[in-house]
């Protein structure tokens, strides 16, 4: 039987995916290279700019705006500019994330800017970014007032400073010595929880809903962002490499800095030692894990996700959705906090 | 004497900086870095992130818009934060070319991306971009109506749409073997016009102007950039040395493909042949520059600019302009267009 989540995603993906295509304009057969490399990157198009669809992306960002617009008794339609807008920035920083971060390949496939060189692709990322924001500017044919527009664009903005800022931060840390778990909170806050928050905000600004129940879905969503982004980093430590489709070791052998190594950090000088050497070693990996579990980090993120997680069904509750989309809503909500931890 | 323009610039000039200042929170002291590196791109710190004041463009697009905004009856403060928003989207422009073009200098300095490297300035100009669009939410706070500002922010990103594909067109121009002239001037329509252009008409937006003057402003914006671009075109060739500040050969050394150069190569295989050659040629200034005044090419451009500031001349006095202002717009078009090629 389908869900609530599934007969939701199924009516709004498709009306996201179009609006989409219609502000990247993808509906025109072979685009020239300057919309060719969106397109490619979009998984619209393949390296030779032919049609293809390619996965790229859950879409759950656009999803959780047209689902919360609804739930705050808004029409979803009205909403589909905002939900195709915060896709569309999504694919942007992803453009020049790849470039920042010297990524050769995303998803399988060949980065832009690895594919057209980095000029070409710091220019598309640009190019997407106003895209992303003439998308919002569409909200007003779909009968959205417009200082309902002026203010989904201002806090679409501050959504993308921050961005920038967790950006920044996360490029920085890669140069320091000792990053706190604040400071970690404080990045995955700008790089992802942000844009979830803003996800959930704007479906409810549109709707017409009340300046406190805005701010509940905001809180939802940025507490949503946090615990994914925690779950996500106990996953890739210790989760189930059937279930999660990487190997559980990877977070591990390229000494990424998640919040249970740092928390690690902060608890064992062995642990200091073990990444502060360069040199390869086979057990590298059981040593670290040894010790996470030795001085409680395993616990110590899990009971971080557990907060979070709590504090986001908690602003949800306050929100108060209704109907059937509260139903999808909450179904969403629980598969985002996949709580086997 | 004081002329008009001297009087109104040093009105209007120190507003757009203090409201530049104000979005890029540049007000409480040492900056951290994620400011630092935007205020030393505007020039108001150096590398080590102490104030400093560094002249950095002489902020033509600003002084335009608020020109254009008292000259159509407005009230020029209200057009502050719009002025601000397009310094600064000018700046960050400049951020990512600078990268794009593997540019390590600007103006006499380091580029952004040669001190801090390439990842750090990409994601400083992607920061600056947001904070261009929050610079033009703060029409708000000035009484301007939000009808307005969405369509001042829908416009604003119709322009950076078309200077990322001026962008894209300069890049790719670089890997053709012919450009034509319509080609270019496309191409410059992108990179400099329609950035003018949109100075122009915002001003007259927000002065509550109708849609047949903003379209006059709008058009006298874009002939206006136009007839600069190829006015500073002929004067990279046949300048005065003294009065342009640039070496009179470096377009020709570097083998800049400008409109006269352009129009050279249409009609000359003797040039085709020169500029095929990379060997380094004693007498290749002086070559180029004589075939280029034989074919005609010094006229071709010549007539191209006046034609471009005559239109702009019309499309300005057709927009009507009034008072002081309208005085001081001329004698700015005038300066922009200094007729002595």
């Amino acid at each position: 039987m389908k869900s609530e989540l599934d007969i939701r995603s199924q009516e709004m993906l498709p009306a996201v995916e179009a609006e989409m295509r219609a502000v990247l304009k993808a509906n025109n057969g072979t685009p020239d290279l300057f919309y060719g490399m969106m397109h490619y990157h979009m998984g619209w198009a393949d390296a030779n700019l032919q049609p293809a669809h390619v996965h790229a992306g859950k879409r759950i960002r656009p999803l959780l705006c047209l689902l919360v617009c609804q739930a705050a008794g808004g029409d979803w339609q009205q909403a589909v500019p905002a939900a195709a807008a915060i896709e569309i920035l999504h694919n942007f920083t992803l453009i020049h994330d790849d470039i920042e971060d010297v990524s050769p390949t995303r998803r399988g496939r060949d980065t832009v800017w690895q594919l057209w060189g980095v000029p070409q692709a710091i220019n598309s990322g640009d190019a997407m970014f106003a895209l992303a924001h003439l998308a919002l500017v569409r909200l007003l044919e779909r009968g959205v007032e417009a200082p309902i527009v002026v203010e989904a664009l201002r806090r679409f903005d501050e959504t993308c400073l921050r961005l920038t800022q967790g950006q920044y931060a996360d490029m920085d840390f890669e140069k320091r010595d000792t990053v706190s778990v604040a400071d970690y909170i404080e990045m995955i806050t700008g790089k992802t929880a942000v844009l979830v928050s803003y996800s959930a905000a704007v479906g409810a600004l549109i709707a017409g809903a009340d300046s406190r129940t805005i701010n509940h879905y905001a809180q939802y969503g940025l507490e949503l962002g946090l615990a994914f982004q925690v779950i996500d980093d106990i996953l890739g430590i210790w989760g189930d490499e059937k279930r999660t489709g990487k190997s559980a070791a990877t977070d591990i052998i390229t000494r990424k800095k998640t919040m249970p190594v740092l928390d690690g950090l902060s608890r064992s000088t062995a642990l200091q030692e073990l990444y502060s050497d360069d040199t390869p070693n086979d057990d590298f990996v059981p040593r670290v894990i040894a010790i996470l579990d030795e001085v409680g980090s395993h616990e110590f993120a899990a009971s971080k996700a557990t907060t979070h997680s709590e504090n986001a069904l908690q602003h949800l509750h306050a929100a108060n959705p209704v109907g059937e989309a509260a139903q999808a809503l909450n179904q969403l909500t629980a598969t985002l906090l996949h709580r086997d931890f």
